[in-house]
């Protein structure tokens, strides 16, 4: 286990009342943050380094500068509001939070822990403005805070951080070009130029070219320079606050990704990856754990110097133990999961993928920058011509996949859950709308992994497809009925698919008999007093243990069965397998409104009550069509509802 | 009743295959197009007259001198692709096709009827390449389209048009980026820069700016010309044609909205209104509609005699008889609906909200360009300063209310519910995350009216907000209630509430109690048989039929509740005046799947089937915290199966 220890607060104190050049003390300490936060992303065991070291002097700046919340506290109606958009760099801020005294020493080192810092930006943890962790919000609500700000003739400007590859997301434009038009002069933006996005530069995924010409074309004055060089930050801002009062501002910040660590900047750090960057998340193992930490302390050491202090004293900090210190780990923070098995259902789905790709000549894998995670980086080097990167920007993504496939392709739409079922929400009724077949394959669905917080954590998706017409949801519990229900969705079945996968390992091996049949479920252990449905290897494991644990202590026989279809169900299966029980349970890795437990309720419980709503596509016509057409209108109700209760019709 | 009158499609024919000037005849053909537009819409009672009349010279060059697709057809894999991104102006296409004979006369006198056309574009349509209506989506699919022709080495352009107002959808500059970094240069764009959107200037509700300047920005070949000279139509194509074929093309066509109608014209037409365009949307009364097709019948005549043709025989046409044919009427289309009653719930929405705006200082109304439809125009007048007009941009909106409300502001967000639902489905989370309070103006939800088609009708929007944590879901069955539920949201309610409202008028009026109760409804009409809740005032009316119906013809006692909560009910009303009933309808203005149904089931059922889910905002930390966080795992399960099944715990 390495040593952990961290500049506490007092120390931050000390340097910010030191005399001595304004500069060399706030690069002293935007080093200082470096160092807690990579010790506090260690501790945690996932977290962003790259891009919290990226923004890390401009944070500093900001906060010890420029602002005057560090002055005026974060409750003063009239304070400077800033927070960062893009929201995986909230380790620095929370470093320089910490240093401020604003966050307690004990919270922050329970970074991604339940009570402690979320592992993206939450109002609940003090000094924070927005919450953030989706991508492309926060100028639209840097410009409803501005806008708060001008109504209630209250004082401070808005500044909001965002990544460069952050601008894909259409909703960056949105707010710039209605910031632009209300003519915010109060806003500004901070533009984190760090050149790569995930794990591959922004050029390369796709091209942000002249960011300052476009901002400039959207009505924004423009500023660039070096995000690290504390003089040329000051000099930017300067002229902000000089500037036209009915322009909002962008700084565009040229930065390094991983800068303050040699071995995690750019470019060295691309190149030695082989082109992809391993540093975006995910806490560093060991060795280069303890590399980074002692270049970072030599800096600071030398910046006490250089300012004429005592050098500093560090605490020593107990280490967390967490078994998931993976080096070089996803973007969701997976492996803070103890690693009981080595089965990663994503893995699996990445393999078949690429099988189903040799086999497929009209199968099109599509990708919004989460390719790692996501597992089809092997597809996309197997496969370049049929690999489509469409970069943060999930609706581009789903009406990129939409005009493929009226054109003969079946697309696989790759992203987060919680990104691509409700961003996207809207272009995939629009797709679904003309008949044609989609994948959308749905990685880190569920509550787990918890760590990156609930802008990544996905119990909605079930809800928000379930009404799309001919839309089938399913959730694989095991490696090989990952690959399976790939292998149906891509050949057989007759509509879209949604494909719920968890990013994590398995906490045990589900086993599964090796063919599945549409709408059925197996029954993993048995029991006659109550059943337990449940789907996905997280919950099947917390199922089987449940069962496990009433058998031993109770005697109370409960059964579980694993039940991949989330809202397509054999009636006969149903009947027989789970309508008897006095006692169902339904285990939902979901939200229990709209899931899997609203289905087999839909199933089971024609007998008492019965909905009567528009079933399938809404008829276009007159009002008077559309409700007879989908039987809807009175006479029709009459009808369907004397059948129902046994009458002979009343026409 | 006004005489209609069309020109066939062997007038077309005619005009199409004569010898003379190119540019005459494509002007020529165009002004058919526009007098047989109007004769449709006018005999639809609703449909989008403005902009198709401003596209329809660039549709028919298109169609008729540019592309393939006359000579091809329509299935061709190398033909050229054309559709509207917009889908409004599909009037002006449908007109097209038809005289191009792909679409047969009887299907284009049904425009927005059963088995017709479909008020927005549809693939089921011949000659319709995508669906549309919902803006944004259509550079996105364009792109699709394109890489798949450039993919399988077909043959063929991509075209697609969009309105300049479609440009402020984010999603159109992910689509626009996208494009330009695939290097698809077989993609054009035409945006007919018509310079209004739905009633008002793009440069009132969110300025454009320079279009020319922004595209270039973003990678794009760009050209513009009046879009009503086929001469300079026909260079910019050429030049298009000739030009770098890594880039794609975009052509600003400045065009005239109404162009063709002297009193439809902008800008005239938007002087006469005072401010606001009056032809977006709806078709006109019998006395413009009159002088609209003598300007068009009169310039065609001079058109076939400029050819040297003879003149032209107009087929007269059987009206609908329409009880719908409503001047100035709203996007929507809401008046095809037979005038029962004068009662509109939006009105007496757009009423309470003036009122509680005079009341209440901190309410702030934010539209997305349908200020006219959601009835918040008075409000625009009567608080200017507190009225933030979004453009259309639903994810900014969204975000912009979220930063309103952490900043003191109450923010009453706007739109129809198709889009606000859906589109900004992320964002409404996002915002629902900080624990704020925003009130989500659900307009024009549910099947009617039917006219516009699938893109608008919203009867997915109750699943898609049912599993927000916090969320109230509500929708009143008259004026009295509207304006009280309102009231209820903004003065009492703890948290988002989501306001359904239809848009057209209501078909009979629904007698309430003044006062209401939360999670209770009101019984309409008693009976003893059985019971079917209902809510909203169009199938309130159709559920109240279906009961009187029933108990003339088969003296079958059928309760009709109205029920306003559709997500929150009182436990002791729903056992004391629905579950003691052994047959419960549930009538949904929405899809059987995730509405008041399943939430009546969720109230009804825990005695057979329980849901174990993820309760509440997923927690942040590591996975046996979240899973422990939220009694998911195995001991915590088993002892909640045990309690619930009466067994001791098992710890």
């Amino acid at each position: 286990m390495v040593a952990l220890k961290l500049l506490p607060a007092s120390e931050h104190e000390r340097v910010r009342t030191a005399e001595g050049d304004d500069d060399v003390r706030l690069a002293l300490l935007a080093d200082m943050c470096r160092l807690n936060a990579l010790v506090a992303v260690k501790r945690a065991g996932s977290g962003h380094l790259g891009s919290t070291f990226s923004s890390l002097d401009v944070v500093v700046h900001l906060l010890h500068s420029e602002l005057n919340v560090a002055a005026v506290g974060f409750q003063d109606p009239s304070r400077d509001v800033f927070f960062s958009s893009k929201g995986h760099d909230v380790p620095g801020l929370y470093a320089a939070l910490f240093g401020l005294g604003v966050i307690q020493r004990e919270r922050f080192l329970r970074l991604r822990r339940l009570g402690g810092l979320d592992g993206h930006p939450d109002v609940g943890v003090p000094g924070i403005e927005a919450n953030s962790g989706s991508l492309g919000m926060g100028i639209s609500k840097g410009k409803g805070i501005a806008w708060a700000k001008r109504h209630g003739g209250l004082g401070g400007r808005v500044v909001v951080m965002t990544g460069d590859g952050e601008l894909q997301e259409g909703q960056s434009w949105e707010g710039l070009q209605a910031a632009a038009h209300e003519r915010l002069g109060g806003l500004w933006v901070v533009v984190d130029r760090n050149e790569l996005q995930s794990d591959k530069p922004t050029e390369e995924i796709l091209a942000l070219g002249a960011i300052e010409a476009k901002l400039a074309s959207f009505g924004w004055e423009v500023a660039s320079c070096d995000g690290h060089d504390h003089a040329a930050l000051r000099r930017v801002f300067a002229g902000f606050r000089d500037g036209d009062p009915a322009k909002p501002k962008a700084l565009v910040a040229q930065t390094v990704k991983g800068s303050g660590v040699s071995f995690m900047e750019h470019p060295v750090a691309l190149v030695e990856g082989g082109g992809t960057y391993r540093w975006h998340a995910g806490a560093p193992g060991d060795e280069p754990f303890e590399r980074a930490l002692g270049e970072l302390e030599e800096r600071v050491r030398a910046g006490f110097s250089a300012l004429g202090l005592a050098p500093p004293e560090l605490d020593s900090v107990v280490p967390e133990g967490a078994a998931g210190s993976l080096e070089g780990e996803p973007e969701s923070g997976a492996g803070t999961r103890a690693r009981v098995t080595d089965e990663y259902v994503v893995e699996a789905y990445g393999e078949a993928l690429l099988e189903l790709g040799g086999q497929h000549e009209r199968l099109v894998v599509l990708d919004a920058d989460l390719a790692s995670d996501c597992r089809v980086r092997a597809f996309e080097l197997a496969f370049p011509d049929r690999f489509v990167e469409c970069g943060i920007a999930e609706q581009d993504l789903v009406s990129t996949a939409a005009g493929l496939a009226r054109h003969g392709y079946l697309p696989v739409v790759n992203s987060f859950a919680s990104f691509l079922a409700s961003r996207a929400n809207e272009q995939i009724y629009n797709q679904a709308s003309e008949g044609t077949k989609v994948v959308y394959a749905l990685h880190y669905a569920g509550l787990i992994p918890a760590g990156p917080g609930k802008s990544h954590q996905s119990v909605r998706d079930v809800s928000l497809l379930g009404a799309l017409p001919g839309t089938t949801i399913v959730q694989p519990g095991n490696a090989e009925e990952t690959a399976a229900l790939l292998r149906w969705a891509v050949e057989d079945a007759d509509g879209n698919v949604a494909l719920r996968l968890a990013i994590g390992p398995s906490p045990r091996r589900i086993e599964l008999p090796v063919s599945f049949q549409v709408g059925r479920g197996t029954v993993l252990r048995d029991g006659r007093d109550a059943v337990l449905v449940a789907y996905g290897p997280v919950l099947l494991h917390e199922a089987l243990l449940a069962s496990e644990l009433l058998a031993e202590s109770g005697d109370l026989g409960l059964r579980v069965v694993a039940l991949p279809w989330l809202n397509r169900f054999d009636a006969d299966w149903v009947a027989g397998e789970v309508a008897p029980f006095d006692q169902i349970f339904v285990l939902e890795d979901h939200s229990p409104v709209g899931g899997l437990g609203d289905g087999l309720r839909r199933a089971l419980d024609g007998r008492v009550l019965s909905v009567l709503g528009v079933e399938g596509w809404p008829a276009c016509g007159t009002p008077e069509e559309a409700l007879r057409f989908h039987g809807l209108d009175g006479a029709s109700l009459a009808d369907r509802i004397a059948a129902r209760v046994g009458m002979r019709s009343v026409r």
